[in-house]
């Protein structure tokens, strides 16, 4: 398998699918219309599409069938934008320019970027309950229905101060203290929380709404853990000994920042072969699946083994 | 009936059950604890508890029973909350003081007070699927998890960039232009989302999960409209005709700021007999229902007639 022409592949399917949820534009006949360009703008400026390509490949991997799992995808992305949307603010990393593009406040005001953030973490769950709420009207039976609940469940507590809210505000505290009060256990708090967790979630989701057991659900939770903390990892090690051309960003930023990664706790060596551990135990967990696994365990490798 | 007595009585007892939903927080074991702080900070900080008074009057008014309004109270109160909570940063209204006290960025700063709200509105859409997610567990035949379901979509919905932060982005952008390119069909639809959608929401919600057909939801949505315009008329009166020491706000800020209202655009006596057209018409679709209405009734005349 060619698993970069397969992941761009289905990037530029799962984004068709993405746009579809989006909010309608209108220039003619709204006053609110700047928002909805805002948030549109967010959402379409790029991407690998990572997370609902996961939550994909785990709903297909446990036998899902059908457009179930679309909603969900699309309001993962929403999420995941309107987090990237709120952390480049002027109050957050104040960044101006994202994967080459102007960020959101930069294009539309930081009153904007705030409730363009806004916006779409509220649309994600509009996204939700339209599903849910249709889904409970056409089948009163509640079989699909309790699986979309559960998968809600999921997305909401991995999305919040249990989960990626919690990483990226003590993320922001820490930036303020210094370095050497940085921890071993605090840091994989934050890899865990900011990066891991819809990580995670996507993984879940995928299985809970194809209907799979509570075990292999906690597996893919437990592979989403592995996965995101390796996933982070290697982006240290890539902020190191990347080059400005491959990685499209400025290397060495992590130095500069005086930031503490676990490159710095424990030098490349280590941190190189932990990459290595944990990315053979997330594939490992793939194999107890009777289902076809492939394009999962290829992904996970080329999200570890990343050169940008 | 006392309706001042009876609404501080309801207010405590409401604030007990909005308590009981709110974080933990924990400042020996979570790094993460103080965006807990921050977030139950900001709800704490007082009010009137408006939104969950009229989503548990309308409950009880349609035959509602025990405590599944309960998590939807609580999430109306976080969402209008978070509200509150951007609205007041830097970037937005940049308000250092809300009913007396420090706004929650003046506390805890403008990134915290950015992560506290996103985590408050998170936290709303967590409560909800909690209570979802247990209701289809525990009663898979479906009745109640679809009213839940209808009362997820509605709230969503009127927070959203339909209802309320569309009401927000177009008060936004209006405050950027000149008063004279206000006209009183934007001047409405601003009144109408950014005030009005809420209570709209609460009226509907409570009616839903009390299993009310859809000519009722439809009623308490229309009772919801005009009692929300015309609170929002009577707050532009106030700000002309009230003291500060009433109003525990300097008046005049309207006029101040150059703000056109209904008062400027269509003089005050007009205004007072608009609130009074549109809070009779509001009482008088209360009668339509065979249900105990008389509180609801007194709190839509208290708070159109309220003298701050």
């Amino acid at each position: 398998m060619d698993i970069e022409k397969e992941m761009s592949d289905r990037a530029e399917r799962i984004e068709k699918i993405i746009r579809s949820f989006l909010p309608e534009e209108n220039e003619q006949n709204y006053y609110d219309n700047t928002v909805r360009l805002a948030m549109n703008y967010s959402v379409l400026a790029g991407g690998k599409r990572l997370r609902p390509m996961l939550m994909e490949a785990s709903f297909l991997l446990f036998g899902g069938q059908g457009e179930a799992v679309w909603p969900f995808m699309a309001a993962m992305e929403m999420i995941h934008t309107y987090s990237l949307v709120h952390d480049d603010l002027p109050a957050m990393d104040n960044d101006e320019y994202r994967r080459g593009k102007k960020t959101t406040h930069a294009v539309y005001g930081e009153a904007m970027g705030i409730l363009a953030g806004d916006g779409l973490l509220n649309y994600a769950y509009e996204t939700v309950a339209k599903a849910i709420s249709d889904a409970a009207c056409g089948q009163p039976d509640g079989g699909q229905v309790s699986h979309m609940a559960r998968a809600f469940a999921v997305l909401s507590t991995y999305a919040g101060i249990d989960g990626m809210v919690g990483g990226q505000v003590v993320d922001v505290e820490s930036e303020n203290l210094d370095p050497s009060e940085m921890t071993e256990e605090k840091l994989a708090f934050i890899y865990e929380k900011k990066t891991g967790a819809l990580i995670q979630a996507s993984l879940m989701i995928g299985a809970i709404l194809a209907g799979a057991d509570d075990t292999s659900v906690e597996q893919m939770r437990e592979a989403g853990s592995l996965l995101g903390r390796a996933f982070q990892i290697q982006d240290d090690i890539l902020d190191m000994t990347s080059s400005l051309e491959v990685l499209g960003k400025p290397i060495g930023s992590d130095e500069r920042n005086h930031k503490v990664t676990y490159v710095t706790l424990w030098g490349m060596e280590h941190a190189v072969d932990e990459v290595k551990r944990l990315s053979q135990e997330a594939v490992r967990l793939l194999d107890g699946f009777s289902g076809d696994s492939t394009f999962l365990r290829e992904l996970f490798c080329y999200l570890i083994h990343r050169e940008r």
